[in-house]
């Protein structure tokens, strides 16, 4: 696997110094958190920089604030405190700057925000201390193309989503992967996802796990007509290229990371490939990846 | 079973005299099977009524014509020219009149629309004189209440579903069936489908297939978060009630056979139940449920 | 639906006065639970008869045995403390004598038996005054024909299954249901399930969740080669009929309720079909199926 | 991908001289294609020879024959005759001597064997002059352990099939990959999968489709008790590891692409890692996985 372990030392990324704080809005037990990773580690004499927004919520107290998106430039850690959506937003915004980031969790599920607020203040110091695991996430540029010209493009770390806009409608689409046609289909969508999302909507449609660092991308059809196309599992250097079909009612759609949509025409042309940069996300050094699936999941534990 | 055989005889329904014609508008080949069926039962004397909106697109050809709710009262018999969804729209209209459907494939699918084209006259001269099989289809009354007071009602054949409005989105909900608390659910949404509606979209989620003649209602849960969470069938006088819980981004609806929707808010109740009234469907005789499945699904034939 | 409660009165089944006891051989939980059911029964002057295996592995405690398919014949009620696979062998045993059958839950899961050995005697003496819940489940006969001559004949609870006998082989098989030609199949195998049988094998097979009220029986396929194979539902009172096609390296069986099974032949022909009889199964009256689903597969308690 | 086309030259592999020729036994109709391949050949003045117990089967024809084993050494290029199966038994037997093999499909399905024999001469003539593409598909490699010593060991190219031996029973057994534990598991076993097998016994049960060029093992459970577990993909070179735990019916054994299993005992631990070596495998040029997916799966073609 390619997770490395840095202990008592400085780490891959140096001494963190700069540390950026993120947090999802309007919820009193994240502002709560936020306050306690920035008393902490005031105290300690970090340099904090606040997510702008989010410091309008706090009472003021005299921390330096930058958008989202200039975090990754005058930080050397992000610390995001919400669920993994939060994550997800933080890591769009600030990857391409090759800045880590670590997750508290305050949300429900927490595949990439994994520091429970109870331990907050001992999981920071062991990290800032330089005792952590760097887990690597490739991300997926989305790019719309209509008559040739570029329409639109965005990131996503956990899928790229082509669906019809409107719930129980249909959309029919060509998928072609590294140039080479698959199948035309009519569905529900079709999920583009990264081994990241493979834990998250790809997986409740039937998507297998991938470990996280595996290099692959799965490719997961929705309620498909044809009961035999199946969720293919490609490699993470391929290009999936889809190209919209007709359609009646639908109002066609591609979201990354489920956020609001580019509006899709007949003939658009989708591309999905792999970004050259990846989120370097920071845990916990007791971080282990099939203990959080055995949590969430609800697997097996050990027999006696 | 419950399907009976008529043969050669004035059949269940008595001798056929009146006989509706619909269609599926703005198609060629259904206006030139419309047209056969016209000027076939027209020349044998029968008295035909087209449905007013599809006359509108014919040649003007002297033909009564009526709207499509009341065909129902003024039939013996309504000969619907296009694919299931079309018949679905037929049968939702007129089921309360009891008046027999039979349906000509226009369509992709055609499990419910099995009269192919080319055998156009003679598979009606064999079901005129009598010679038919009747399945009788239930239908699903869907009821929204808000704070007491019923804010929608609506028929479907094939399904009730609720979902996000806008796909890629969750609702949350509680399942109660037969007045029993079955479980909340964070998902894209529910499906509560009749058997017939089982070899639809209910089968794309994961659904079991019905048998058409099986007293019973399937509710399919639509990429469930709790992967656990499996289709469960239960009889079909069972009294389906969903209660909607707080959402974010979506906005939820109610829909039936797939029509444009209800609008849902918190709290909304949403009660389905089957009618009282069944659909009468008319079949040629060698029609055969599992033979449809065999070529449509593409199972296995027998071994030699 | 098709329960009925019972409460401080003679109940259906009238006074139980003879009271059988049944267990799983082997553990000395469930011995030790037997043992309490006796002495705490023994001491309000019930008359009980224990199953003879059983009553070897206790100490000589002087109360009347039996073996197991006699006790139907000699009890009122019969308690059978073990896990549901104990309850199946009771049940198969007894049930065409009408008895009822209570389950104390020693073993993993427990749809049939719920009575938690913790609350043993406060259940029991509600169930002995006339307060319970009566469950009926259905019961399937299986047979194979060689030749035309019935060469075995079984009965099952949960399900039959037609199998390779050896696992990881195929075999081939045609299946007909009600008389109907449905599909030719390669495959693992095929489980025909009850409603009873829905929560067990058929549920990791895909299959799906049926109310025990319900009257109906599943086809579930086991990994078939054609992938648009899917679990079919059909009315409890069909027949379904399996003719085995011919095999390589398999020794195909059929086996009820997973008990080892009959050796199938080429041209073999299965029967499977509802029995006359029910199974009673007695419940406490708190007994919620829904709720034993959320408990035992994790699914969602009531929102706030 | 991985995939490379050498076109009218000496191709990878040089010039094809000495050939192998590999058919499955007791099929007249693998005879006779085996026969045109030998006389279409041995015209051309290549060298043939022939798998001995395969010669047995033929007239007497002179050429030289060999055990199969042998035959890597011996040839430039073994064609195999038969269904996928016949080749997974080539491919293991000759893999490691690095000759690349080439399928004439005489089975039901041909992910492995893709020339018809209709295409026979001119197919084989193209790839004989160095046009055609190679596909390598690497082996995994089996090793069963007890008590700390391997009591056996196997190759596989399709999948390591973990499984009750009997049909219908149930083993137990904890899952290590890199030597993290993933789950323990009750179930009907467990399927670890190449990228090859992905289209084969994976498959039927729920694994993803896996591209020929994916460099990863998909672990499927088979009818697993825990209803979240889900198929996990990793890494290629991930060592999967399954410790065996109690059983009571069971005949627990391990099995290597479907052939008779190794028996297993309770603590033996079987290891399953990827072998160094790779079945070089020849398609004529116009080979297109895709193509054989939408063929042999019903999936879509292009829309018009």
């Amino acid at each position: 696997m390619q997770q490395q372990i840095k202990e008592n030392g400085s780490g891959k990324f140096g001494t963190f110094r700069n540390i950026g704080v993120v947090g999802r809005h309007g919820n009193a037990a994240i502002l709560t958190t936020i306050q306690q990773v920035i008393s902490h580690l005031g105290e300690k004499g970090y340099h904090l920089i606040v997510e702008h927004s989010i410091a309008d919520d706090l009472p003021p107290i005299g921390v330096q604030t930058a958008e989202l998106r200039k975090l990754g430039q005058m930080c050397d850690l992000i610390i995001v405190v919400g669920g993994d959506g939060c994550l997800l937003g933080a890591a769009r915004a600030v990857a391409k700057s090759g800045v880590p980031l670590v997750g508290v969790n305050r949300g429900r599920l927490g595949f990439l925000t994994d520091i429970k607020p109870s331990q907050l203040t001992a999981k920071l110091d062991d990290i800032l201390s330089g005792s952590y695991i760097i887990e690597p996430h490739f991300l997926l540029d989305c790019q719309v193309k209509r008559a040739g010209k570029v329409v639109a493009e965005a990131d996503a770390l956990n899928d790229v989503v082509v669906h019809p806009g409107k719930a129980v409608q249909m959309i029919e689409f060509e998928l072609y992967i590294e140039g080479q046609f698959v199948y035309s289909q009519r569905s529900d969508g079709l999920i583009v996802s990264t081994p990241t999302g493979s834990t998250a909507y790809s997986l409740s449609a039937g998507g297998a796990i991938m470990h996280p660092s595996l290099d692959a991308i799965a490719v997961v059809p929705m309620y498909p007509h044809t009961l035999s196309s199946r969720p293919i599992v490609v490699s993470g250097t391929s290009e999936i290229k889809i190209i919209m079909g007709q359609f009646r009612a639908a109002e066609p759609q591609v979201s990354c990371d489920g956020q609001s949509g580019v509006s899709l025409e007949t003939n658009d042309v989708i591309y999905v490939r792999q970004k050259p940069h990846k989120l370097q996300l920071i845990h916990p050094v007791e971080h282990d990846f099939y203990e959080s699936c055995r949590s969430k999941l609800g697997w097996g534990k050990k027999l006696t």
